[in-house]
């Protein structure tokens, strides 16, 4: 008897939909250049994401005038913008030649109320309307209910019907608020997978800390596209990170990415930072500094024996190495009599462990580095 | 209908085992003097977590005098060390005076075999041995099968209801190495519940991005223990964080988080950042400098109107406020209208919108601040 599975359907079919452009567009510091914006678009498009969500026409002239230079790149991922359920924002995204929208109208209660005051009919007769116009110039839809998790599951399921009734391509759950739990997004997601045939787009922000595995659920209740950004930067403290959803998946099964160019993975996290004035979070997933750092005695030992025995996603992949921190005072005699080795030095097992022992007490007394626990082993060499 | 709710079960009981002390001072660049654990366990001691877990006091005679010293300051959180199971190390901790030892033994395949090669039956006798000592000397015991979610299903439960059996108070779940999923966590957790009566802890580590959604399905399906650390800080990337796990919970209901000093945490994350030497990541729970800045047109319209609609924690109970950023080309027209009354300006919507327009063109030429704006509306000032 294994334990459970963690995927209760394999997960296979999916999609990134990249919007650094567009929800990335929303974190306080981005102020994004035009040159900016076509430099990120074609590092994402090397590295491989299937969509690129860009911020919508309406909302500056050059944000229009990037949305039409992008998307006269080429590039192989299908270029969206983000838009209001409007006909003059749709009008625009097809003047500025976007293949595909993702429209978005306010739901749950909560944002009717402060956002917008429309009855649900009023909401399906509208997106009908704009859907209408849409289908004639051949453009890919989504239609996502803002605040999808705060939205009666009722009401979810008649506008999510009648919008896959038009013959869109997704309907979009979007966790705006960053409220959802894991389980919850599975139940919601399994009950729109049962009610329609088009395929689920989720997005969803983290708020709460949930954003990945949220993301991880509704791939395994039936999503096949997932919104992230790089960092996850967007509104407040952002969404799914590119990153840690490609991380979620690894560490699953590493096939499941092998599409992408997984070495692109820690410039594209650094030229981010650097273009919206942040650092690299020091906890990140897989670029953090020490992803692939061990520390104490019980790790290095296993580590140095088998990596897999404290590793569940391969550094090598993203072009980084493992690290086995030895100067300090959880350090234990195996990682010491490896780093003995590198140095040229054999070391027999008392001998390490009295090495190991009198590293522990130094390490007590001040801040170690390796040429300190080198300085020490040389000692022993013959 | 409502969305089903994210608890199958509502959470009442909880309690938080901090361990930055211990798990912490695995972190890549951690090194503690005795000043500043003593310091750190005062301060989670006022902020009102339950439990503090330390290092061992097998790992270096300076962590043993530590243990000591914290555990004779009196707090009202309990004083755990975390040991191996060894009748060694439980015979330190005894003499160092913890009130209570997190035991691990590695049970995983892949551990066992490149830790300590034993079979389930050495492990279970050596683990009774153990807790015989431990429990004449009155020791609270968590004894936790390491890696538990690659281990079978049967051999944990084989392990947990003999462990449960010897009347110890917790068994422990541990994600060693970041690889279990939310739903996962959920059935192991469930399966541990219904076969055990004592209390249950789960231990997230977060290289997948799952820490804190895997920490709250563990409550849901029944645990009663949640390990964290400041900042998570931890092995690699650390486990489940102390702000973010908070998060998570009072976005559920705030309620279950009163009975913690909320205030303190910005200066708990400050604290333990600046004593390793890292920056709070800028996309932090809560406690990040963007946390709740609202910046889309959208978001800002409605904040304005109810703080509700886009924000799911109240940043007051945490000390902080939110941020209306207007000063860029996603701007909106009732941000732009309410900088106006905060200047003492009143805005016909014609105005606003004419302003917002132009703050648009501006922003997409240059960088802008708040200055920009306010001069900028100053030209409608009679």
């Amino acid at each position: 008897m294994q334990s459970p599975n963690p995927a209760a359907e394999p997960i296979t079919r999916f999609a990134m939909v990249e919007t650094t452009l567009r929800e990335g567009e929303q974190f306080a510091t981005a102020r994004f250049t035009s040159e900016q914006r076509q430099a990120i678009a074609q590092a994402l498009d090397v590295f491989g994401v299937e969509y690129l969500e860009l911020t919508s026409p309406a909302a500056s002239p050059q944000s229009a005038r990037d949305l039409a230079a992008i998307a006269s790149l080429g590039l192989k991922a299908r270029i969206l913008t983000h838009i209001r359920c409007h006909l003059d924002d749709a009008r625009l995204a097809v003047e500025h030649g976007a293949q595909g929208v993702n429209m978005l109208f306010a739901t749950s209660e909560q944002l009717r109320r402060a956002s917008h005051g429309r009855s649900l009919d009023q909401i399906i007769e509208q997106a009908q309307h704009v859907t209408s116009y849409l289908q004639q110039h051949n453009i890919e839809i989504r239609f996502s209910c803002e605040d999808t998790f705060r939205t009666p599951l009722a009401d979810l399921l008649r506008i999510y019907t009648a919008m896959d009734s038009l013959g869109i391509q997704r309907v979009g759950l979007a966790d705006t608020v960053g409220i959802a739990a894991p389980r919850q997004v599975y139940d919601v997601v399994s009950a729109v997978r049962a009610a329609v045939r088009c395929d689920i787009e989720f997005h969803g922000h983290n708020d709460s800390g949930c954003a990945i595995a949220n993301a991880f659920c509704a791939l395994e209740a039936g999503a096949t596209h997932i919104d992230v950004s790089v960092l996850g930067i967007g509104e407040r403290n952002g969404i799914t990170p590119l990153g840690g959803f490609i991380a979620r998946l690894a560490a699953l099964d590493s096939n499941l990415v092998m599409r992408y160019d997984l070495s692109l993975l820690p410039q594209l996290d650094e030229m981010i930072a650097e273009m919206v004035g942040v650092m690299v979070p020091f906890n990140n997933y897989i670029t953090g500094a020490t992803a692939f750092t061990h520390k104490a005695g019980l790790h290095t030992k296993a580590v140095l024996s088998d990596p897999r025995s404290y590793e569940v996603i391969d550094p090598a992949l993203f072009g980084r190495s493992r690290t086995v921190a030895v100067a300090h005072r959880l350090t234990g005699w195996h990682a010491v009599a490896e780093r003995a080795r590198e140095l040229g030095i054999v070391l027999s097992e008392v001998q390490a462990r009295a090495a190991t022992t009198r590293l522990k007490a130094l390490a007590d007394e001040r801040v170690l580095d390796v040429e300190d626990v080198d300085e020490l082993l040389y000692e022993y060499a013959e």
